[in-house]
């Protein structure tokens, strides 16, 4: 069964250019010229239309346990509404909570996604508990399971914390045998005293979520984590949801030196602030309450975080996408923002959101491509079978129509959640087919995927390392 | 006529993976997933192979005018020396001298270029004389010319040198019609100071050009344009030949704040040192005198530009080929290190040089392809015509054995020089077939190119401008 | 005749103690713990006051020809504020022009001082053309003459422009004999440049005068200038009137590596901005006018210039005095900013200027006596004979009243001048008594002084060099 | 009974001039000009000689208790031996251990102290445990008991280590209260990890004390203490014993900001390294193993230092002084170099280290004084008492020979202790007469002064913070 996708633009990683693109069950054979390719396949118009590689979310949370709660999306709502927002690959985190055997939790998330997923998916691991018998467990996900990323936080005491010498120890592990450290960096301890110094004096509502997480204690665990995988012989980094200027700053000055320093950020840390979203009245904040916060729009993060992705000083843009309904979920916070669930839903919006960024003269086209499809794949081991429309790549595609225009709502999008937290937002440009390994699953607002059908994608080591 | 380039693994900027290479005449007409390629056409085996695009050289001065003599390569032995050595296009300079009118500088140029050339070729233009006339011609050569790069010095006074009034008012230019400024940055009125000094002080000899070339003198001029530039609303910006480490710490402080500055480097200040090429005793150290000068190898100026080249500090390597035979051209130096004709020819050994940062762990394969292909042609203007194996793209082709050796020689170089800059340096890596616009020039060491096959490229703007 | 000022706090340049001071004709002799003082001695009463050295004013311009008239004061009427306003010492300008003997200049600078000032005076040397001959006489002035600082110029091509040629050999020259090179850092050919095409647009109103010296140009050329002492071995290097965050940063950073770099700034630069004065209605601003120019209100600088003051990367606090009236001087830039004579007048207000910053918890007051008195001192090599109270040095002593308040107006000062560029701003504190060399010259607002009384203060090297 | 130290050099923190000083009882009443003293009073000759304020030591742990065993200089033998040379103050260091309370901690060290010292005395507090009772103590402290600094360290978990919600807490009441944090910055928890992961591999000699405590670690620490001091509203922060050119960056970039960041670094940082010490063969380098550790010497590290002390992001020089005997003590770590007791003895020869500085060109005379008297006292609130020769204050005064020679060795030294961890070294001058408090305790090599003539020295807040 083949598919031609004619007379679009095929956008890279470093430009675009016309060309017809051949497609042979699940993956493409063949790209040309414009009218050089054969007659025969089935023939998909991409006239006027980007023809981009499928994106990759590398940061998402599906049905991820919270405080009694978990995300409000499936592995089957979640990917399903990814897909239709362009996305055709995740890498979700599977969990090994303190005192678990590491497999057991990788052997959970292989349950939990089984005949779920509507799109490929992967796996980071994330470490609650570094001890001898997880640092081997390290090594063994890296050799046989493809799971080449391992998770640390350096916030929640108690939860997922992990103290520096624990980290470290993760960090020479993973300087050995090639795996990425992935990072959540906030100081957990200094946060705690003051969010419990905040609720003492009767600052309860969803904005103190905020002020009590300042961007000097994002930027100090960035410094750290990266001091201590210089300690780690250089081990490589990777520091997640990156939102404040001071952050990047250190990031930037560790990729100065050439270190294997790397960072995403996320859709609401390019576009809202701590004022205009986490600051609005009552409890109605509450929808964007996240760890790291969203920032004061005040100061320049917006800026300097759009400058980031211009430097490549930021490489991602993932969504940390971790939903929960205002009903039941979210509501466990009024009166005391620290129970509110962390997390906010954008894994269907990140493709338009970004080219939004383009439209408005922040991002090249080309630059769109590489941070939301091809560096994710190379920064994870996936390239070029993802993140590239290249003859022998899997067919994950997807058509971009920048004449469309696209309106998010929570009457309209396909998360499992009830309100969203880009009510009403609209972009100059529309997600219009997308492929996922040669089948067309979504298609001028028509789905036509489904559970099950998207399958693990075991990773190789980063393309990034020397 | 079709040509398939078939088995060799093909190399882009962002990283490799097999695939077959379709030509009709001068153009790729597709690329193929392994064996999904038609037959019929002519095979080329690429078994074993890197298939990359053919290099660009941003940077040559072929049989330029230098103090009563000229570059020792005419257009015709410096392109045929290029070919061979897997270069496809050069960029080289047209000049303007002072009192001169641009378009006949143009012109002059177009008339030693005609049928002389063995690949693809366009010009930037030396500015001699920045004044109201040459302003306007900076207009007319961006939209009907194909030239839309700008060179200036702030070196060499009484010859090419503007002053900052000058440069100032030919940036406020370039930022209008959006073209490039390329600056050669060293201070020529302080230079001129030092090297008067030693001359009296009897230091005559070829590391004496070295020693009165400081690189603070590099790095203030550096510095200086680009203040100039943001003067100038951020002016796009391009150092040529940079060559020490703080004038590419200037460079990456403009880049960390997102400015619209680049530069470049060449393969001499990657390899080679004041003292063990300049300083070579008697008279011989003449052979390595080019401005910027090499530089000390007891301090971090190699490792730091190769670091450089990794964080995208800097975005391109080119040779600035200008060769002078030691007979009777160098020779005018003896006594007189500053009658010594400036400039190292390296248009041949540039693919080779860089691959070799490849085998020694230096640069990824991905990065050789970007550094002296893919950004040379998005810089200048050519992509995707240029610097990518793409459907439509010029058929631009080198394949490049891994595991071929290359020695060079004088005795086996083609360019018109007498001598080698790099007499007996091996590399781990060899140039197997070049093919320029689809026809193969040089296969196995046998060259069957010739004169007047090259075209004039005309340039658009850079890709890199938002 | 000895003299004792009794009861006050003695404030030096690291703390304020409770001291009892004793005059013997023109010096200290002794300083006494509270009670501990002979009987006998005329007593001046300091309780409730500051008891400082009298300050000094490193960089003043009396009748200094510009443009066809003179600086309004002159060395009698300007030194004469300076007293009242308890400033005991002037450093001022000799000029050599373009083609006079230096020592020609100073001997005219010595004609028009004698028997004119009323405080004692040393003199910088202006350098307005580097050549063999002056050169040479820089080692003569520094070895009889008490000549020990020279400025040259990066400003005002065609008047006191040197280029980086005279640049570098004046430093070589300073580095050798230990002399200062003091720099009016801004980019004058790019100025130039700006200026031009301002008046070509009809832009002709004072406020362009700030608008066409951007910071960038301040900033570059302070950066240059400090590039070029490097080269000449860290030759000492002072920036006069700096007045921008850029210029700054350029400052920081050589200190941070702990090079001979100083700077001064202004008080103008600390509280004035282009908005507010020098953007005044109709010709108003060119009250303002002055080279540095005030700078944007809406920017950091007077923040970042407060902070240098106390991190020490700004040394000293002079006025750069030099002062011309509305009438017939300012009046000539009517219709062309670039007439106006550049020069704001301060000298008899900086005292309490500064003492505003320590009432405003902007400086402590020992930083206060510091960057007003000793630092100048020991940097243009008067200490301790000036600067300090101490045994042996001169009695040069201000008593300085907190509990004063001093009003600024035309009204009520004593420079020759139809403006004041502080006009109605207000001090929380006065000059109270001022002696100079033992003899009491202001007391409660009665002057007692005379012109003439002033003498030449030959001066050493600066302290600050190891 | 008055004393007049006659015809010497008095030196100050900002230079030096000849004076002569009457001393009556303790206390300094009088300064003058050469010639200008009364007669009568018993006269020192100070001709030739530096008349200097009293040194201070501002980092001592008399016999302190470590590991079982305690510093082997007692407040007695170690006060004595700092009063020989030339140190007339020291600031020792209380201690609340771990479920302590403080104000018990503090009444032990009075005890400890209770007619022992032979010099004046003031201490910091040190906080084994923070939490709401010890934090309600330091407002106490500084109120009442004149104890206005308090540290806290990032290493030695289990110990005295506070995690970082701890210390944040800590900095906030100090900000209230206006203390000092004094911060011993190393990686605690990393550090354990690096010896025990050194010991499992036999590596026990002394030097791995050093190989497992890597700049990178007390750099961090730096970089993370003056992050938490920001969030806790800029608090006065101290880094105690600066050992390393990362570290002094931090500092360095804290004070560009105006930060109140301050450091001091130790003679063994400043002469001393991790190879030639410390790597000594056998067991010999335990002579020198502290903490932080000797750096090594094929790195940047004591120009560096030197630098910072000319730059002032080094404030003072204290010793730490912390000496243990090799015989029973340092033994104690044979085989295993963790448990060698951290310390080494220099409070004898930190004024005579310094003055090396000054022949060897790496200080000014001024600022030694500076670094090792007034800038202490200044620090931690004894100016003007202490730290300066001023009408008024103490009379503690040290006669400096810059024409005399100071050899080292355990034979001579008067510190109790079983080796010198300076013998043989050589300093060009001589400490030659010492007085505290108007008494003169030491002269010519005789001692004089006796156990219980030293006072609590109560302090008032730093004067460094505005």
């Amino acid at each position: 069964m083949s598919i031609l996708i004619k007379g679009g633009t095929v956008v890279g990683p470093t430009g675009a250019s016309p060309a017809d693109v051949l497609i042979d069950g699940e993956t493409i054979v063949a790209l040309f010229a414009p009218g050089q390719a054969p007659e025969g396949p089935e023939v998909i118009d991409a006239t006027g239309k980007y023809v981009i590689p499928g994106a990759i979310d590398a940061h998402t949370h599906m049905q991820m346990p919270f405080g009694g709660t978990q995300a409000s999306d499936t592995f089957d709502t979640g990917t399903k509404a990814a897909a239709i927002g362009g996305t055709t690959t995740i890498i979700d985190f599977a969990i090994q909570k303190y005192g678990e055997v590491v497999q057991d939790g990788l052997a959970a998330w292989h349950g939990k996604t089984a005949d779920q997923c509507h799109i490929d998916y992967g796996f980071h691991m994330i470490l609650g508990g570094v001890d001898d018998d997880s640092l081997k467990a390290m090594d063994q996900l890296v050799a046989t399971e493809g799971i080449t990323s391992f998770k640390l936080f350096m916030a929640y005491p108690g939860v997922f914390y992990s103290d520096d010498g624990q980290i470290l120890r993760a960090m020479q592990k993973a300087r050995d045998n090639g795996a990425m450290i992935m990072m959540h960096a906030e100081n957990g301890p200094a946060i705690d005293v003051l969010v419990k110094q905040a609720l003492e004096r009767g600052e309860t509502d969803p904005k103190f979520h905020g002020l009590t997480r300042p961007q000097e204690l994002e930027a100090e665990a960035t410094s750290r984590a990266i001091w201590l995988a210089s300690v780690a012989a250089d081990c490589p980094l990777y520091i997640v949801h990156l939102s404040a200027s001071k952050a990047l700053e250190q990031v930037r000055n560790a990729r100065d030196l050439g270190r294997n320093v790397f960072a995403e950020t996320c859709p609401q840390y390019l576009y809202l602030t701590l004022e205009d979203q986490l600051g609005a009245p009552g409890f109605e904040g509450a929808k964007w309450v996240c760890s790291t916060p969203l920032r004061s729009g005040e100061e320049s993060h917006r800026a300097d975080l759009w400058q980031g992705l211009r430097t490549n000083d930021l490489s991602v843009v993932s969504t940390d996408h971790c939903p929960f309904c205002m009903k039941d979920q979210k509501e466990m916070g009024i009166g005391d923002f620290s129970k509110i669930p962390n997390g906010i839903g954008s894994v269907e919006h990140r493709v338009d959101l970004l080219y939004q960024g383009v439209v408005d003269g922040k991002l090249s086209l080309a630059r769109w491509v590489e941070t939301i499809a091809t560096t994710p794949a190379r920064m994870f081991g996936m390239y070029p079978k993802k993140g590239i429309i290249a003859p022998g790549s899997d067919a994950d595609i997807v058509l971009y129509d920048p004449n469309g225009r696209t309106r998010i709502s929570v009457e309209t999008h396909h998360m499992n959640m009830d309100y969203s937290a880009w009510e009403g937002w609209e972009i100059d440009g529309k997600v219009d087919t997308v492929l996922s390994r040669g089948e067309v699953i979504s298609r001028n607002g028509e789905y036509t995927g489904r559970p099950g059908r998207g399958k693990y994608v075991p990773r190789g080591l980063s393309d990034y390392l020397l």
